[in-house]
C-alpha cells in the first residue's frame, strides 16, 4: 500500500547552483547527497517534512553523470523540470507484482537501490497518464545522514 | 515558511479515466473535487498522507474546461504529465513577497483562489530551474470534503 509521497525527483543541469537556489529562495537544506553510478546521476536530497506513516517527503535534485543516463537523455530533451514523482510504502516488492499484475508496465524485474539505500522500481510514464512514476521502501523509515 | 508538500499537479485530457486510474491501480480516493473558473480547470484532490505540520500533501488532477486556459496550452504542447508542484505555508503573502524580494518572479500580484478554497500563487519556472511552482495556504489545515 502506498502511504505518502515520498519525493519528487527533479532534473538539473548542476546540482550544486540548483541546491544554491533552493536554499537561498526557500531555506531548504540538504539532508543526504550521494552519487548513485547505477542511475548515473549525483543527487542531493532536501527534506521537506514528515509524513504521517513514519517516513518524510523529500525533493530529490538529480544531475546526470553520464549523458546516455535516464536522466541525461530525459534533460537533454525536456530541459529541467520535474522527472519523476514517488510514493513510499513498506512493500515495494508486493506493490510492484500489484501494479504489474493490473497491467501497468514496471521498468525492472526486481528492485534496485535508490537514495539512502532504499528499495526502488519505476512504472512506464505511457501507463501512469504521462507521469514517471517511482515506488520506494526506505532503508528505515527516518533514514537520513543527520 | 514552506512546511510542506502540499501537493503535485497532474494535467490530463480526461479527469474521470485519471481518477479511475489511479483509484484502479493505487487506491487512491477523490476527497475533493470543483472547477475553478478563474483558472480554467476541473479538479480532483487525491489525499495520499498528513503531515507533520498539521495539514497534508495530495495528488492534484487537473483537466482544462478551456483550450486557452494555463493547462490547456501547457497540455497541447507536452502532453500528459506533472504540471507543477506546491509547497504549503501558514503565509502565502509573506512568502510570496519573501521570494519576490530574491528576484524570482511571482505571477499573481495578489494570491488567488485555489482548491478547498486555499490562498495560492505560482512562481515562474524559468526561475524555479523548470519547475512551475505553487504557494499555497490551505484555507484550514484539514479542509476535505469529509
Amino acid at each position: 500500500m502506498l502511504t505518502r509521497i515520498d519525493h519528487i525527483g527533479i532534473a538539473c543541469f548542476d546540482l550544486d547552483k540548483t541546491v544554491d537556489f533552493y536554499r537561498a529562495t526557500y531555506g531548504f537544506e540538504v539532508c543526504h547527497s550521494e552519487i548513485n553510478e547505477e542511475q548515473g546521476v549525483r543527487e542531493a536530497m532536501l527534506k521537506i517534512n514528515e509524513t504521517s506513516d513514519g517516513g518524510a517527503s523529500y525533493l530529490q535534485l538529480l544531475e546526470p553523470i553520464r549523458e546516455d543516463s535516464a536522466v541525461g537523455k530525459w534533460l537533454a530533451k525536456n530541459g529541467e523540470g520535474v522527472h519523476h514523482i514517488a510514493f513510499g510504502t513498506a512493500d515495494v516488492d508486493g506493490d510492484a507484482q500489484a501494479v504489474r499484475d493490473k497491467g501497468v508496465r514496471v521498468l525492472y524485474d526486481e528492485p534496485r537501490t535508490g537514495s539512502m539505500g532504499s528499495r526502488i522500481t519505476f512504472l512506464h510514464p505511457k501507463d501512469c497518464h504521462g507521469v514517471l512514476t517511482e515506488l520506494v521502501t526506505a532503508a528505515s523509515p527516518t533514514a537520513t545522514d543527520h
